[in-house]
């Protein structure tokens, strides 16, 4: 508990940016305002810090903090000459949450409070009977849903029934008077959801409102957001309470937001939408469809002028593009919020290039203001143009991308579906916070309504989800779980595509391509290429996967598995007869014959890869894989015998015998069976082999002019021992084929560090070692004890599901488990050998989070799939500037 | 490299027994007989360090060593008054190993050395034509087959044909023209197998003869024996150089072996055997077989008395029984060595309980003269003596405990047959030092010939194998693999048991019973309890076991598994069912049918370790494990198909929904699975039930008057969050009982660490645990990266026996990997919860070597199986011990 000295309140003008932490994005963004003379209502922030006492008091507020927040309401009263419940000069504000990190959506806000019996008076004297009344019947909705929990659709019945009464369709239809009886309906309606006398007392509503917004930051629905994010759980939130500007005081009165650049594109134009006559929250929530910014200079051409000015100022200012709410209350201007715009991947990139080009960020800021993840959207698939079919129909392209899945109607669905693995589309009327969980799991989202600023529209870009928004023409009946587009009707489960990047719909499954890579995102990965310490290599075991790598700019090939080749059609009888060998000859006749295949495979990939290092590993996987599995060959042994095939029968014979083989070979845990070094040095033939054709091709492709640097790497070892012993049957085959051909060659050999012993006695291993590669695949196996072939189907699901694990570890590197076990290993490796050179291979070599750490270790490079080098180029230049920010 | 003026030899009188490092055993203890005023030939030592610095300098010799030689030679010479090839006063010597820790009959030795043309003439002179001819044709055999690699039977075959050209049967028929012409033979089978002259300067000699014996610490037996018995590969040996005596001078001359107390048994008697006119190594060979001691009384009283006194001195200032071997030349005792002698495990524990009583050792002096393995020789099973079959022949009971297996007629065949699991006797006229690596795995040896302290009996003595020695009656056709015992005639394969407490041979397979473990055994395990710091527990999983272990003096359960009561006949019925369960209530109510079954399982283990801890584990295996197998179901359902069985037929569909549910089930890698706290979490009725019975047994327990101390145990725990779950689940169900009953117990809840994750993160793990119990079979599992199920059949046979590991870590602790996990995990698990409880159960818990390591990490128990107790509890004290000596 922080001790009652603390201060809680700060009025808007005490605050500035750097106090974020404090003040949360949205008052520090206020203050900051203030301090550059944009203009912005009065109020105070209540702080993160008053939120995080309260909840770790258990709901109870620090003991001073109701009598600052009546302090500052007393300044700021006086500032405004205008009281709180007054009945003669009242004043109206707003209550909003403000997090430190932006949460579109997820928090409350409460808007009008201080209007009530005694001040609805003189606020209809002021500003006319219908809009007091319609500010009045709005308040109570809005505080009796937010504060006091009174269900939404209990006074939105209520307004339907009047509505109803009075033979009208829409709300402004209904007079002044109507709207007085509302509130006296939606009183009535209030007390009986909520067991008590609506309150009327505007400071206890204020005091239930900022309690309200605290207890916000708690809900499920902004849980899960956080989590989807990456949000830590314990920041809390900051409370603005500001003066209320009205958007709807009436014709020359105006709400809107807007970009200061498309956020979709990234193109520097005007970018924005807005409502006359309306307030904030008919924008965000999509129940009015607004029109476009440019349109306001007809209508507020001073206001307009004013905005077009601070949005240039508010950009310069904050270095970055800001995503802006206003007001225009009886053609004055408020600025509501700033804040730094979220946007599309392409958009980031060609923002942030635009503003080095212009001279208002450096290379480095600029790497700062894209994250990994919209590198990720860019490699996203989009629709193949060569298709040739007809869109159904055509929506807002409000987040770009495309998704093809099953048709789901609720949130509920799509995250059950899209947690099981199936490729949902998420179709709704409009989304809504609660949708959260499903949004986060589907492919893409659907809307028949609202904005490019919409709910959907904004948690979608944010997430790099494909989003099609106001798709007016398609109706949805949510009950009868149908999707009628035209003719055509969709059901649950039926395929659809979305093209969020141009707004158009087809109902059936689509292919998707490869996303060509703009001129801007090759800038910024380049930029990234001059921050970056570690190399980046590719994972490939093919020439034309590892010109792919080099095309991505892949530094070398850091895993060229060598069992693919083995698996291939032409090579498996070779391959099987050398495990069904029974003596050392007939296994060395069996690889004499694999040998100029293998040899094959390793010119094309070190001519591919001329002048860079490929890292090859030496066979992994147990010879029972290359086999027909055992009860595939059970079976068709009982059928050959209850056949009634004879004791002679040639096929029945063989069956037989390879059951046998089979049944030898097959393993009760085959991951921790008898593979990689452990073959290898059981059968010296077959490393021996390899090696052979890993020399024979470097020699060849070296006479062809290529420069071939080649690392030969020896998996699953355990035990040092093991290394030393296969270091000299290489190092002896390669002498030997050196010697005849009367060429020299450098091939370092190093080890996979896979196992947890290994990385535990990494320190006796990197005495026989040149480099070090962590295989953190099977290290999470082994060190976490999970199969992953099980798992993920299984207990892992229900872990990740129930917050058990933080994530899935074969995304996400476990930092403190199996990232610990690579820390051990790495100080290990290089307190024996100092300039040990240390790699990861595997999957997490590709994503940004592992990234981060194997920076944080100082290891050497990471290697992963062609098609992630460009994230891992640019996750590694982030990795070091995060680490120079500490 | 030491430098050149490193002291490589020490004169005898230079040196005491604290030099043993450097003199080796059989140099120090001669250096401290010369001390203590015991006779003892003249002569020096090369120190150990000579040999390891010619073996690092990759078999040469440091440049001063030959100096040094020949100075010390110089010295003794002038002591002696004799010169090496001094062709008037010849000095003769003997050239022996002394490693510093015994190797008996592994290295090399050369008598007689210094005789040759020049001196033979001298020596027959003093001591008789065909005495000096009969040694000199001694020194070339010996010289040339141990110094130049002359073979063995090339000497004997000449000596055999000039036995037959003169027409008689025994060498001492031989006459000293026959011997001088054998010396010339023998100079010219040298000669043909050397490519050289047959060295005749005897300097040269003695030079070769120190060499060899250095070489001989590199011999294949030599690196064999150690490996089995565990001593270091880098000690080296040193080398004594002794003036001759001879045993062979005559009728007052005898060679002998002599041990203070009976090594078999332990009795304070007189236990020898000698040879009159013979030198030493007749003895030791089994060639002739010698006489009792106490003989020698009558045929050289005096020698007979000094000797006597000799060994009481000896075994007093050792403070432990000696094994001695002695020479009497001309009536003139010498001791030719004296050590520690070897002695079964019975004798062991008489011979340190007798010590004490005799005041001569103090108890923990006892306990170090006992080797934890001699427990276990102690524990093995013998004959069952009801068994009322006749034994077909009687040998010496040479080293006790009783063995069954097939015979086999050559060690390389026992080692293979012993190494693939196959028990295997070992059947040998006499065995040799080449045999080795088929007495290692035997479980016994069988000899024709030689006696009690013949090369067999000391080799199978030390290492607790059961062995007949001298079985005079058998006759052994190696060629053709016949045994031939009066009329039964055995073969390779057939079974034969051998009682090697009472010498007896059986032709058939007997049944063994566990021994009874006498006095001196439960005396000296008393003592080490007074000593050990750490508790030791047993496993039981039964209330039978439970008594048990509490007999072999248990402090506790340290693993009681739960599955096996999941597994028994009548529960296997409930236990699928609550498999198969489709609804959470089906599960309940098949779980609620096993609960009492557990319940009833947890009360008898309670009451009988009433007022000591029971640490419970959870349920750990995966579901498969209660279901049939893949193949055999997958098998049944086509049978079924293929005999034409109708759609509708029950047993089929039945079949088909049992392989359906055993698909799902079935892992790749089950031990990486579904199981421990994994399947707990997905299914929290299991351990709410196993916790409801766990505590329901407890109190009906205490209600019979027993004092339950109940631990609950969760397995398989990787993340700290898991346990952090599963002690809700549990402490809930245990409020519920406990409420429900109107009682209070206390059940403290921990976890196992048998994933190296778990050792990684064990101090965010230790949050949650009242105590951690190491689960050293998991870990080495996971953290290795071996499936026990595959691997001790495949690689891990192959890396044993190619010693890329050091053993198998799955009987003692593989320390470095393993060891080091378990040592982070006790140091994280300390470092947030200092008074954390650690154990280690499973079967490393009760091997002395991985005991040695808990103590050092300083864990506060062990748990092993109950017969294992009695071990682990010397082993303990053993270990702290170990320790105070640093």
């Amino acid at each position: 508990m922080t001790s009652g000295t603390t201060k809680y309140i700060y009025d808007l003008s005490e605050g500035d940016l750097s106090m974020k932490p404090l003040l949360g994005g949205k008052g520090a963004n206020l203050s900051e305002m203030i301090k550059l003379g944009v203009p912005v209502p009065d109020g105070f922030t209540v702080t993160t810090e008053a939120c995080v006492d309260t909840m770790n008091n258990g709901g109870e507020w620090p003991a001073d903090l109701w009598g600052q927040v009546t302090d500052a309401l007393a300044r700021f009263e006086e500032r405004v000459d205008r009281r709180l419940g007054d009945a003669e000069k009242p004043l109206l504000v707003s209550v909003r949450s403000g997090a430190v990190i932006s949460m579109p959506g997820m928090m409350d806000t409460i808007l009008n409070l201080g209007i009530s019996d005694e001040t609805v008076g003189s606020l209809a004297a002021e500003f006319g009977e219908r809009f007091a009344w319609d500010t009045y019947r709005r308040f109570i909705q809005m505080y009796g849903d937010v504060v006091e929990g009174v269900p939404h659709h209990a006074y939105e019945d209520a307004l339907t029934a009047l509505k109803a009464e009075r033979g009208v369709e829409n709300d402004p239809d209904l007079t002044a008077e109507d709207l007085k009886g509302l509130v006296e309906t939606f009183k009535q309606v209030s007390r009986e959801h909520m067991g008590e006398e609506f309150p009327t007392d505007p400071k206890e509503q204020l005091k239930r409102a900022v309690n309200a917004v605290f207890a916000s930051w708690d809900t499920p629905r902004a849980g899960i957001y956080r989590k989807s994010q990456g949000i830590p759980d314990d920041l809390g939130t900051a409370v603005n309470v500001m003066q209320m500007v009205f958007g709807n005081r009436g014709e020359t009165s105006a709400t809107g937001v807007c970009f200061t650049r498309n956020p979709s594109t990234g193109a520097k134009e005007l970018y924005g939408e807005f409502l006359l006559n309306a307030q904030g929250e008919d924008v965000v929530a999509g129940i009015r469809t607004p029109k476009p910014l440019a349109e306001m200079e007809s209508v507020l051409p001073e206001a307009y002028a004013q905005l077009l000015d601070t949005m240039n100022r508010l950009e310069e200012h904050n270095g970055d593009m800001q995503d802006i709410e206003f007001t225009v209350e009886d053609g004055k201007l408020f600025l509501l919020q700033t804040r730094n715009g979220k946007r599309t991947a392409p958009a980031a990139f060609k923002i942030a290039v635009d503003m080095v080009t212009e001279g208002k960020l450096d290379k480095a800021g600029a790497l700062k203001r894209i994250e990994p993840a919209q590198l990720d959207q860019l490699l996203h698939p989009a629709i193949d143009l060569s298709h040739g079919k007809t869109p159904v129909t055509k929506g807002l392209n409000a987040s770009p991308g495309a998704a093809v899945g099953e048709v789901v109607f609720d949130a509920e669905t799509a995250a059950e579906r899209g947690k099981a693995g199936d490729r949902v589309v998420l179709v709704r009327w409009e989304t809504t916070p609660d949708d959260i969980a499903g949004v986060i799991v589907a492919q893409g989202v659907l809307t028949a309504h609202g904005g490019m600023t919409s709910h959907a529209a904004v948690v979608a870009r944010g997430m790099g989800k494909p989003c099609v928004a106001g798709a007016s023409k398609i109706k949805i009946d949510a009950e009868a779980k149908t999707l009628t587009i035209g003719e055509s009707v969709l059901r649950e489960g039926d395929m659809i595509t979305l093209d969020g990047t141009t707004g158009e719909v087809y109902a059936e499954a689509l292919d998707l391509v490869p996303p060509q890579l703009n001129d801007d995102f090759q800038t910024i990965v380049g930029w990234a290429d001059e921050i970056r310490r570690m190399d980046v290599r590719a994972n490939a075991d093919t020439g034309a996967d590892a010109a792919k790598a080099r095309e991505f700019g892949a530094q070398g090939i850091g895993l060229c598995r060598t069992e693919h080749m083995f698996m291939e059609a032409d090579r498996l009888p070779a391959v099987r007869k050398m495990i069904l060998a029974e003596s050392d000859e007939a296994r060395t006749q069996a690889l004499a014959e694999i040998l100029p295949l293998q040899q094959e495979d390793f010119e094309a990939i070190f001519d591919a890869m001329t002048g860079l290092p490929v890292t090859v590993r030496l066979l992994d996987p147990p010879m029972h894989e290359f086999l027909p599995n055992l009860v595939d060959q059970s079976l068709l042994v009982q059928r050959l015998e209850l056949e009634g095939r004879g004791e002679d029968d040639a096929e029945l014979a063989e069956a037989r015998t390879l059951l046998a083989q089979v049944k030898k070979l097959t393993e009760q845990n085959p991951m921790l069976g008898t593979r990689g070094v452990r073959l290898a040095l059981l059968y010296p033939e077959i490393p021996a082999m390899q090696t052979r054709a890993i020399v024979r091709a470097a020699l060849a492709s070296k006479a062809r002019g290529s420069e071939p640097q080649v690392e030969i790497m020896v998996p699953l070892v355990a035990f040092a021992e093991e290394l030393k012993r296969m270091r000299a049957i290489i190092e002896e085959t390669i002498a030997e084929e050196l010697q005849a051909a009367g060429e020299s060659m450098d091939f370092p050999v190093g080890t996979m560090i896979e196992l947890p012993r290994a990385a535990v006695t990494a320190d006796q291993i990197a005495e026989h070692a040149d480099f070090f590669s962590f295989g953190t695949n099977d290290l999470t196996q082994t060190g976490v004890g999970i199969s992953r072939d099980d798992a993920e189907g299984a207990f892992l699901a229900h872990y990740i599901d129930e917050e058990i694990v933080e994530g899935n570890p074969f995304g996400s590197i476990d930092r403190d488990g199996v990232g610990g076990l690579v820390g051990i290993g790495a100080e290990k490796g290089r307190s024996t050998h100092a300039d040990l050179k240390l790699g990861v291979c595997g999957e997490h070599g590709g994503d940004p989070a592992s990234i981060s750490l194997f920076e944080e270790l100082g290891l050497n490079y990471v290697s992963c799939s062609p098609y992630r080098v460009p994230i891992a180029r640019f996750a590694a230049a982030r990795a070091v500037l995060d680490a120079q920010e500490g």
